[in-house]
């Protein structure tokens, strides 16, 4: 059983980073395709932020659109941590090479808390988004403990 | 008459690049911002380059993916050309900020394209997506030729 349950892992792991190398030309270009499209995301996120902790007023249309935006890119580092991208200008320990599956839920876990994130913020009430947002804000938090250097 | 037309191009750079400067923290964020959303758009542009210049199999699926992802990132950069975001790290041409409605006329024209692209896409035919992607690679050209530094 748990030959079997380790062979499904590693034909995961390696659909995981199979499908993510092929994608670029170089490694340098998926590391700054990862950061880029992180940077972007944390953008739009932080928007949302500025208007949960109250430090910019309250606007529903704003809120639905940086979300809506942030869901959508939340969906695209991840085909860029393939394998040999490890090294270079990037703050990615090796644990995420080491430990995919887990990598991989941590990740499928912050889509998810982003796109019920995304819904809230449709509702137009800031409470629905305040909760979306600190459940979301937890799976960024945790992933980078474990997989990003300081 | 050419009064009232200056004035109404004045007011609509102003609120195009109002609206620009307010979401950023600091000037360097906004080049970052539009730097990011160009590169990766960029990325899945040239997946669909690659596609219609025979360099990698068609794959329709992955073509409409890819120019639905281009899509939305099209619509992103726009709004990180504010008022003093001309200096640093970046190879924004000067003019940008002399002739803000033709540049909105040009990022408009691209955006448009990018639509187009993206419902080709969706058909599945690769002639098609090939008509669409020269078209809109003249836009992203005639920009860059305009509004770029080399």
């Amino acid at each position: 059983m748990k030959v079997i349950t380790g062979l499904i892992l590693a034909i995961a792991a390696l659909g995981f980073s199979g499908m993510a190398s092929a994608q670029f030309a170089k490694p340098e270009d998926a590391i700054k395709y990862r950061k880029s499209t992180m940077f972007v995301m944390a953008q739009h996120y932080g928007r949302i932020g500025a208007m949960v902790n109250g430090k910019v007023p309250f606007n529903a249309k704003a809120a639905a659109d940086n979300a809506a935006i942030a869901e959508s890119l939340s969906r695209l580092p991840w085909a860029a941590f393939g394998e040999g991208t490890d090294m270079g200008d990037t703050k990615a320990k090796f644990e995420i090479w080491k430990e995919q599956a887990k990598f991989k839920e941590d990740a499928d876990k912050m889509q998810s808390e982003m796109s019920k994130l995304a819904v809230a913020a449709r509702t137009g009430n800031l409470d629905t988004i305040k909760t979306a947002f600190t459940a979301t804000s937890k799976t960024c938090k945790s992933c980078h403990d474990a997989y990003r250097d300081k």
